[in-house]
């Protein structure tokens, strides 16, 4: 592989892979690729008339080199917001954080929801790619390939709170899970807590596992044995929270507080509380996660670790927009801080 | 007034103010204005150069007699969604109808939301031609200088669910508040109760007097007096729920159901309830309306009316897409049947 590229303005491709944010020329990848500068031009313009193995090609070198976009004057003022699937209880906040941003800015905001067996994903790329969008912010979970597509045009994206484990250069911004797991865990210890049990959500999903970690640790750190028996694994759903916490308190010494994966979970071990004749928060105290609109409703209020979900958007857009501005910017990747919201599940344990 | 316009195609102002579908050509609207056509077709597209007042002149002819872009080739395969404020529990069920009807079309969908002081306002006509939507749909109230300035860029908009009085030819899509209204009532009516309460929202809220006037229907049809203490007025908002409640269950005789005006009020009757020491249902049956995500989740689980709020904005969405392609239509404005979710909240009255 060569050290230098054909232009002087370029940067070795070694040093590129080691830079991701210093792109090479349409030139020095049409002659890596061995292409025709056109052909890599259609490729990035998203034009037909190239063989398919050819465009993969070409986008690998792409994204491998980066490439950016060079003139502002092709800016269409719209950023694409993308979901796997909006939730009910969850994808307003982020909405709103995003059209925050983009009334500031005096942008469009595209909104696309992929849907249930994610039947928009097909055309997504093709129809972005004919909107021009100055960035993409990503709730959704891009494959590899779909970030090599927007790269090779040029299109900078940032993703939302990834479910998953991404590379190092693909800018994120997400909650600092592992101290929400933390800080919910310490706020039942002080109640005078001992026996505090976990429902977590499955370990392949990122945050649920950061959750976790962060209420081990804290408990390790009172020297409280994380007991098996203490840690229960459960969809994030209600039927979820309500199953895991009917094994949890159907057993002889059962937990005192449990802190669940979510809220919705949390409104599982609501009912389960019920169903088994104990009283929130007298014999039992409950956590939840998220903050949404209906902990402050439910009754009791439920305590829980409130993710700044606006925030987060806000912050997503702003990053997007700047990479799409063409704006150095030093943090790629951040984590906004979770609080803890108390509200009346907690109390000190039964006597 | 001229019966006849200037061109053979074009109907005369009289019929098209009746007939509204058939628009007249642009050499019409230029003739009547006394402007020239080009300058009638810089009003149409949004361009500069035309004196405020006559583009206002030109702009309230073409509103009056009709105007339709003539080509689809000039489609950008973008739908405007637009809202005041993406209310927490409500915009996204909207949003997802939309999203699944711009899946099947292959649209783009350019999500808008004014915000708190309706900050977006003031750009969004400007930015919304510039993007040439081919429709657009309000769930915002849209002024009537609005709707002429997108009628006369022939920009078709069907409106969701409309909380205000709009002229006739105003295409709309809501849901049938007053048919709710009697099925609640009828529902407690069936279950024995006869001192049944209606917290009502503003009157100015059409939906919310639809809702009361089905109220007062059904009870009257039960020849039952619709005591003037049984009916109350709050905001749909769970502290204004909580404020009628409370005032209606102080009272010497009070009832021993309330219908009320929407979910979150009856969150707020359910807080009232407990404050006073009355059991749901045993001693206060309760319904709702709108069967957001919360109604299931609450304990017990609430009783209430179904707004199709997902059916309602897929065919908002259909209907502005066919009237966006030109398509004749034969119903621009229609109300989805609500349906009553019997849950847990509504029981025999107490004896």
């Amino acid at each position: 592989m060569s050290q230098t590229g054909p232009d002087a303005s370029a940067i070795g491709p070694d040093e590129a892979a080691a830079a991701p944010g210093r792109p090479v020329t349409i030139s020095y990848i049409a002659e890596t690729a061995g292409v025709s500068v056109p052909t890599v031009s259609k490729v990035i313009n998203g034009r037909t008339g190239v063989a398919s193995d050819t465009r993969a090609r070409v986008e690998a070198l792409i994204s491998r080199y980066g490439y950016r976009r060079p003139t502002s004057s092709t800016r269409s003022n719209l950023v694409e917001l993308v979901f796997d699937q909006l939730e009910h209880m969850w994808g307003v906040e982020v909405v709103r954080g995003v059209e925050q941003v983009a009334r500031a800015h005096r942008v469009g905001v595209v909104l696309t929801e992929f849907g249930p067996e994610r039947g928009g994903v097909r055309y997504w790329i093709d129809d972005t790619l004919a909107r021009r969008p100055d960035c993409v912010v990503s709730v959704a979970q891009l494959s590899a390939e779909q970030r090599d597509q927007l790269r090779a045009r040029g299109i900078p994206f940032v993703v939302f709170d990834p479910t998953s484990e991404l590379p190092d250069d693909v800018p994120f911004v997400g909650a600092t899970n592992w101290a929400g797991g933390r800080s919910a865990t310490g706020h039942l210890l002080r109640l005078g807590h001992r026996r505090i049990a976990m429902i977590g959500g499955r370990d392949r999903i990122l945050c649920c596992r950061a959750r976790l970690d962060g209420y081990r640790a804290m408990m390790e750190a009172a020297h409280l044995p994380v007991d098996a028996d203490l840690v229960a694994r459960a969809d994030l759903t209600v039927d979820g929270g309500r199953a895991a916490a009917l094994r949890l308190l159907g057993r002889p010494n059962r937990p005192t507080a449990i802190f669940a994966g979510n809220d919705l979970q949390a409104v599982g071990v609501y009912r389960a509380a019920r169903e088994r004749g104990l009283r929130i928060p007298a014999d039992l105290s409950v956590v939840g996660f998220d903050d949404l609109p209906i902990a402050e409703l439910l009754d009791p209020p439920l305590t829980t670790v409130r993710q700044p979900l606006v925030e987060m958007a806000v912050a997503a857009t702003e990053l997007a927009l700047a990479l799409g501005r063409g704006e150095p910017t030093q943090r790629t990747g951040l984590e906004l801080a979770t609080s803890l919201m108390v509200r009346d599940s907690t109390a000190a344990p039964p006597r």
